[in-house]
């Protein structure tokens, strides 16, 4: 028998990418399709490498293979990935700005940003992060970069910040500008103009991601970024009690005034309950129970995960290493889906702004 | 016998404060004496009635007559206090401002300044509390004062604004003039301004102590506040993880910056370990051990006390009555001796500031 490209695609118009609702041929995810006698491959595009429905559909392609031309058919699939953007986010190169935000302070917005970034770029996306923190920047510290200093060089009369390199993605921090002994008493116009440089001044490259950490609260940064940059989605980190969660909400009103507009990607529980190691059935809810579920289903936006409160988060803050690296399994693994659950709603929400056509390949 | 008025000052100017390493009668601390035969009555005016040192003071009182005088004597001795000040607050009929902060969001601030208010009033002192949060405020939550709104009144023109009594103290909170639901975009200035009229505008009375609850960081409220108002002093709150100190620290060198020059009373260490109810010996050190007190002898300031982490702590933040008027003991003595640590640093606080004289009686 002869396979044709045609049965191919035709093949593969009955595989439906689950979030975005159409087949991968609309979609323009298929390409490179290479036919020799049985042999039949063929590249997925995914709309981010770190797609939770990675495999489902790579398996959803080989049945359609299997089932609509042949069973004797043999399938190589390339599963790869070109990040969308929907819109310029003022910063060139950088594909999607993702703000990690909470009204309250303390709630883990550090820890999951961290974690969020290097989630990311494990799937193999090119990722920044910055720490917008002016007042209590954490990279340094959770990134064991104390002392750091980025380099700094100037290009056609322009000063270029270079970010600081480290377990594979781009940093910059507030907090490698200034001592880390002293405090930063500055006033809103200061810190507006301190925080739009590490954005402008900084050569980020090509970025499919930059990460944003957010200071607690609803000021000064917090109005400068969003004004200034088109940041393509916020996630909401809060803890279950209703203080928290009174902030949060509040986090997520100044995404949702007209002025900023930025869209929430969804919420994520930190410190949900602790289990002791001697008593390993038990969880013990210390702040109350479902917070974080209860605000998603609120916010109609989706629950982007529970993340324990364990003491090796903790710890591997405070030592310069993010817990996703480290070898706890568990850990990893709720850190690793969390960044895919975050990745998928920014391919979601660009595959939205660019309204129902095949998905931008920019 | 005859005992004599002028016996009695002998015998207790054998006494010493314990802080203030002078005797009673030196620091103007005993008046109205009064002899009937064997029945010697006199009071000890304390610098606060929240003082830790009160029972052990009037013990060494009774034991100094009936030593120094007589054991037959009838001693009947009136402790009371007159809390001290050394300073124009800058806020009319209040004698000390006391801030609560760290540089670190969500340690516990909120939670340690509602129970301090809470636990010098409950010893019989004149307490206000100012909710300084501007984008996070907790009062209205932790107070149950949800949709409160405070009167207002023109007085000769100007505007007053009655603070809010509840569980007998006095509160203000930018809460109570905000939409819960709605983020607050407010840049430095505009915060400036707000947070001054919660002093200014507000008809405080007589007050011994107004706490501060500060938001994190060492931004444009810290910097209003501690330059408008001359502080006391300031109440540092940490939990023990190394990012939690670092910021904390910053928070205490912003106080200690000389345009600011606000004393630093001792830290609080929050959230230090958790213990369940099935293995009440065991102690969970989930944020890392020992960073508070680590914290006080590096800045060499007195150790406040330590507040393990507890569920009722959370829960009864979000149900609108604080720990300290619960039915918990151990919590509540927690918090109580907390409050007193304070108090009394405070009174050494305005005796120093006072040189070496006796304990001004303003
Ligand atoms: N799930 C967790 N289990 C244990 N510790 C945690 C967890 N999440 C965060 N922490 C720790 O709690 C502290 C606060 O977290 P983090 O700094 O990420 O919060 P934040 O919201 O960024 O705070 P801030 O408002 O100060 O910026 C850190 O020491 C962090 O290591
Ligand atoms: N010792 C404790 N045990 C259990 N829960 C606690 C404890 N201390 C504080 N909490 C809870 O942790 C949360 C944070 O506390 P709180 O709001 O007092 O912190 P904060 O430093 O004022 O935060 P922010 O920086 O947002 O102002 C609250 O829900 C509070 O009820
Ligand atoms: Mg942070
Ligand atoms: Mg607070």
């Amino acid at each position: 028998m002869i396979i044709t490209k045609e049965q191919v695609l035709q093949a593969l118009g009955n595989v439906e990418e689950p979030d975005l609702k159409k087949d991968l041929v609309t979609l323009n995810m298929i390409q490179d399709i290479h036919i020799e006698g049985l042999n039949v491959s063929f590249s997925v595009i995914l709309t981010t490498p770190a797609c939770p429905l990675k495999a489902l559909i790579e398996n959803a392609c080989r049945n359609a293979i299997s089932h609509f031309i042949s069973k004797e058919a043999v399938v190589s699939v390339n599963m790869t990935s070109r990040v969308t953007t929907q819109k310029n986010t003022g910063v060139p190169g950088v594909k999607n700005i993702i703000a990690v935000a909470s009204g309250k302070g303390g709630v883990g917005k550090s820890t999951v940003a961290a974690n969020l970034a290097l989630g990311l770029a494990k799937s193999g996306a090119k990722v920044g992060l910055i720490d917008a923190d002016i007042y209590g920047p954490s990279v340094p510290i959770m990134f064991g970069l104390e002392g750091a200093r980025p380099q700094a060089s100037v290009v056609d009369g322009k000063t270029r910040i270079e970010p600081i390199e480290k377990y594979g993605i781009k940093l910059l921090s507030i907090g490698f500008f200034t001592d880390p002994n002293q405090p930063v008493p500055w006033r809103g116009p200061m810190v507006s103009t301190a925080v739009k440089q590490l954005f402008n001044d900084a050569d980020w490259g090509e970025l499919d991601y930059l990460v944003i950490d957010l200071p607690p609260g609803t000021g000064d940064i917090h109005i400068t970024i969003t004004q200034t940059f088109p940041v393509t989605g916020a996630v909401i980190v809060t803890t279950p009690q209703n203080v928290a969660l009174a902030d949060a909400k509040k986090g997520v009103g100044m995404f949702m005034m007209p002025a900023i507009n930025v869209p929430i990607l969804g919420v994520v529980e930190n410190m949900s309950y602790f289990t002791p190691a001697e008593l390993p059935d038990n969880k013990y809810y210390i702040f109350g129970k479902g917070g974080g579920q209860k605000l998603a289903s609120q916010l109609d936006v989706p629950f982007l995960g529970e993340i324990p409160l364990v003491k090796s988060i903790s710890d591997s803050g405070d030592a310069g290493i993010p817990t996703i690296l480290q070898e706890d399994g568990v850990m990893t693994k709720a850190f690793t889906d969390m960044a895919q659950r975050v990745a998928q709603q920014v391919a979601i929400s660009n595959a939205k702004a660019l309204g129902n056509g095949a998905i931008a390949t920019v």
